[in-house]
């Protein structure tokens, strides 16, 4: 059986939706001796979040950033957590919206998306800087 | 140990929400020999999600639908990506909101479900094919 | 290896978003001999959800309980699904909308928890009563 823990430090990026497949891989566990296994990554941090959307386009990841905005827009008059910014409370709102883990499949040593998936951090703060994801690999040989 | 893993190919579907607990029992892993453990299913698309709701009143499975449409509507000026036509960039949005995966709790050979949740394919493209699940089971005898 | 699961009656609570940190934990499996791990909490309801988020100042609780009626209102004219009252669609959607499960690391005997990072009930439901959590431990020693 595997089990095995890795911290990765995502490099600081700006408000937006971005693909962070790469980054996860250089810096998570060792996939390479594990048939079958899942990989759960967990993100520490309330004010963005970790989903799977489409690699190619990069207007998909445009468009989820303005979309997200109209739906959880900055200064609604029922926001009453104001003190760290405009940006903060539709930050938490749009973390909880999204979730802050994921659990994809491992298959023959990689992870098993699909052809159009890749994954994402979702950074929902104006000046955030680096986020931390707790990955963690389990599987048998 | 169990582990073990098993592709569910989903029949194409309407645009709509659909409960889909036995198609995928049928074809995922046989869990009758695991006392304790979890199913994990991942959903290899990015304009389609997995979610787990109310099994029994179909109108709460369309009111899902009809609501998803208001809070990610077609056809909006901020969309940039729209050479797949008006559903794709909102399949996408409803994507991410909702999610490409579910883990659930094996208990003495069943799902833990509650007696009310069923799972859901919630399918957001108007002429989808059909549907890929990676079925990652793990646990004990 | 370690497989374990364990039944967390949450106790009943009023509309909103509420931190059970403190439930979980002291009901759920023990953790203090897990060196790397992983615990799955999954929610038995429909109209109701789980969520991690910011555990210090309540407002954003009330923040998130008052936006999530603004994205989902109730008495919406598309809603089919009202016989057990106003507040039971929006509970479901709701619930799709945040999820039912969480999935959360463990390193040396405790939950990896950001230091922000609390666990959330969201009850959607006016008047509801307990929620019942599997709650599912799994890892090496």
């Amino acid at each position: 059986m595997i089990w095995d823990q890795a911290t990765i430090e995502l490099r600081a990026r700006n408000r937006g939706f971005h693909l962070i497949t790469d980054e996860v891989l250089s810096q998570g566990p060792d996939l390479s001796n594990c048939q079958v296994g899942l990989l759960n990554l967990f993100l520490q941090h309330t004010s963005a979040s970790l989903a799977i959307n489409e690699n190619a386009d990069p207007d998909v990841r445009g468009d989820l950033e303005r979309h997200f905005n109209v739906m959880v827009p900055e200064d609604q008059p029922h926001y009453e957590h104001v003190l760290e910014g405009p940006d903060d409370m539709p930050a938490h709102i749009k973390s909880v919206l999204v979730g802050a883990s994921l659990t994809i499949p491992i298959t023959a040593g990689r992870l098993a998306l699909g052809t159009w998936q890749g994954l994402y951090l979702c950074e929902h703060r104006d000046r955030a800087g680096g986020r931390r994801v707790i990955a963690t690999l389990q599987g048998r040989w």
